[in-house]
């Protein structure tokens, strides 16, 4: 890319996040429905395995009303009480409604998905929450 | 907001989201830290403490580091065994990196946010994670 479209891509971006009502100066804020799932793997030790689930996922972002997406693994962040950093993998999904992410959840790609990499995971756990 | 800035802004946002390394084309990716909260008051029926509790969790958007937010309430999409609603309230923050997170943890807002707040819960979980 080059500077100028860099330039102009930073700028865009910082009066995009301005945009967005309510929002604090530098902060973004997001589509209303966020869907949060963190995966543990029956092989936690597994890097294939967990590459396996990490490719299965990010095929979960060509459904289209998918509006934003992180996948993602245990940070190196303080040790606490309260953090879990057992899990193997997590799942950020942005929708606009719960309407987006009922078409995800019957969305083909997503049940290939499952049917693809359900064998690789232990447990799963969902949170679904709207904007407050 | 002006018809030109709003498509401007329009144009921006979708440029930005596809100059993402790897993106799908309609979806954004995000900073690389997100720091996943999930709290249960120990009055869940009070719609105060409830409010409380959303009123401080707004104030961490102050902090430099927060790239961006979500703040939630449990989502009314389809139960689910593997759907866990029975918490209270849910905090997303992004950052672009561990050193961002460790900013925002060790932050006078935060701090504060925690004196005032933390009698209002009974449990909390934190997920961080990185892009993977």
């Amino acid at each position: 890319m080059n500077t100028t479209r860099r330039t102009f891509l930073a700028a865009a971006a910082t009066a995009v996040a301005a945009s967005n009502a309510g929002a604090t100066a530098n902060v973004t804020t997001y589509p209303k429905l966020v869907h949060h799932v963190f995966f543990w793997l029956k092989n936690p030790d597994s890097k294939e395995d967990l590459a396996k689930l990490l490719a299965g996922l990010r095929t979960l972002a060509k459904i289209e009303t998918v509006r934003g997406t992180h996948f993602g693994v245990p940070a190196s962040t303080e040790k606490r009480d309260v953090v879990d950093n057992s899990y193997s993998a997590s799942e950020i999904l942005f929708f606009d409604d719960t309407a987006g992410q009922k078409v995800y959840q019957d969305h083909p790609v997503h049940k290939q998905f499952v049917a693809d990499c359900q064998h690789l995971w232990e447990k799963v756990v969902v949170y679904d929450a709207i904007s407050a």
